[in-house]
């Protein structure tokens, strides 16, 4: 395997967290073996837990067992570990073929994006899903160079649904979260039909497009190779804004009950853009947040949302593009169109997401 | 709706919790409106995010929309509530019928189960499953009595399966935890094929004398209605054996990393019951656990198992049967049989588990 190449003349990969080194001792509370092998020894249970995904464990990507279908687009994704069931989760019929976990909070290396790509290929051309952050996108964009000289077609789409910042650390623009995996979803039901990789990634725009997303921290998260929390929240105090790596976030206020939480979430989103019809919700878990507390904030967004002229015509609820064990949670809302909702609606057959076959 | 009767001469539900009371300041840091109404407000989030279930707010039940099916045994669940999606995530073809959610880690009272019961019968009785703490038996217990004065058949299948401690807070006997999901699909899955109330309930035991399950804190939980943390664990203890309310286990030690975590919680299975052969497992998280650190300990229990001379056949890695936010995991292991594999790998159609119609 050729090795990372680096941008702009670094040797190491870009990340937004501490190198992990095997063999650091154990000095957070954490269910793992040693903060240096966290991703690797991740993959071997999710290759365990799921004989439909082909786990290449030495190379770090997660592919269908079944191989590219001849024909059919192959949609790649990926991103820095730590935000579980994304990517590696959503990789099965109706979603990804292929994702490439970096270590955590760090972005997958091109070769990873490389290998995926050339993996899934059935002749199509190959769509990258790319998160808005630095590192993922000088990554996958020097992996689809490459992809082009292995005579690979690729495209790619940039996710940037989270509204609470502009150029936040390590991202220009807005960050990419939850919608990330509407985009997923949507463009692996079009792909399952035979479209051709332009009408793929128009889909997969549109639905970047019609997404905006806001999330909100009532604890920091730990990455296990730092050992300590990446920031300090007070007792009483919430990050409103928070980015999916813990990034800063507007503002940092005295806590609110759900109702309160969820208005200055849905504030955020329709300022950003006007909310009306039928929508298609994420109420989503940072990590460490109980479903039964999602449920109370879900309900609040229904409510909230009729409110506002909307209706949640689909929704999902629970813990999909995760923080480590951060506690709180994110909304993402996209505006459905019939084609939306009738690819939303379409089977999959994933780890995470599973319906309707 | 006839209202709670008591359990000898008690004119309160049994209750492993403070009792909620509305209007109770917001003293705790989680997504909830009040901790007097954490459970309806919950329930009302569920009902939006599932229109195949039918949510009788006013009762509190959790039913199938599609309602019973003639002939069909009535499959009928509950517990406190907080350890979400068990069991109203459970509630769908495949699965449970209705579930009777109490308030947080209190027991459903006689009449929502008698009410749930007398909804899903199909004429050919209804099995209760009851995870042994006494109240759940006493209340369970007095709804089938009062079931039969109303000419519905029931039987009760008890699940005692966590091997931690006999005889702990508010049970005698065994504690019932991570079993009972197998024993909701399992039962579910016969039920599904008009199986009569004796095969159903003989099923359902065989379930529970072939499981054992062993589950560690890494933290406690925290009630909202009691606004602090159920015990005090320090910076690197681990409760051993801890229960879903957070009762005490075996033992309070010295954190250890995955590896030696998971080879407690077998050792203890393994020596209640030998284990070898094809074996189910559930690689449950307490809550606030991250998938990214169940996949750490399931890569973990594999391996074991194997050491030990079992082979992990069918498994699931979660957050299953929880406890609030309480960080950790538990292991269930089921000694597999033709019949239990065919059955659990039956279809199923539920908000939490959903596979293969």
């Amino acid at each position: 395997m050729t090795r990372w190449r680096g941008g702009g003349g670094s040797d190491r990969p870009i990340t937004l967290a501490p190198a992990p080194r095997r063999g650091d001792v154990l000095n957070v509370k954490k269910l793992i073996n040693d903060a240096g092998t966290v991703v690797p020894d991740a993959l071997r249970g999710l290759a365990a837990a799921h004989p439909q995904l082909r786990v290449d464990l030495e190379n770090r990507i997660v592919l269908r067992a079944s191989g590219p279908r001849p024909g059919k687009v192959g949609l790649v994704s990926g991103g820095g570990s730590g935000h579980e069931p994304l990517h590696g989760g959503f990789v099965g019929y109706g979603m990804l073929d292929a994702a490439c976990p970096g270590e955590v909070f760090t972005s997958p290396v091109p070769d990873q994006v490389v290998q995926a790509s050339t993996a899934v290929d059935g002749g199509a051309g190959v769509l990258h899903v790319v998160k808005n952050y630095t590192g993922d996108v000088l990554n996958f964009r020097m992996a689809a160079e490459l992809c082009a000289e292995e005579g690979v077609e690729v495209a790619s789409v940039l996710v940037d649904d989270d509204v609470a910042v502009r150029d936040s650390l390590h991202t220009a623009g807005r960050r990419g979260t939850g919608a990330t995996l509407f985009v997923e979803k949507v463009a692996g039901a079009l792909a399952e039909t035979g479209a051709p990789l332009a009408e793929v990634t128009r889909v997969a725009r549109e639905v970047v497009g019609r997404s905006r997303s806001f999330g909100v921290a009532l604890s920091a998260c730990t990455v296990p190779a730092a050992g300590g929390p990446s920031f300090d929240l007070g007792e009483t105090e919430a990050e409103f804004g928070v980015g999916i790596h813990g990034e800063p976030g507007r503002s940092r206020e005295a806590v609110r009950d759900a109702r309160g939480l969820v208005s200055v979430a849905l504030d955020a989103i329709c300022a950003d853009m006007p909310v009306s019809g039928d929508v298609l919700v994420l109420l989503n878990g940072m990590g460490a947040t109980p479903l039964i507390e999602l449920h109370i904030a879900f309900a609040e967004v229904v409510g909230q949302l009729a409110g506002r002229g909307a209706r949640v015509a689909r929704s999902l609820v629970g813990n999909y593009v995760t923080s480590l064990d951060m506690q709180g949670f994110s909304v993402t809302v996209c505006r459905l169109t019939e084609e939306l909702t009738r690819l939303w609606d379409a089977p999959v057959e994933t780890p995470a997401l599973r319906w309707g076959r």
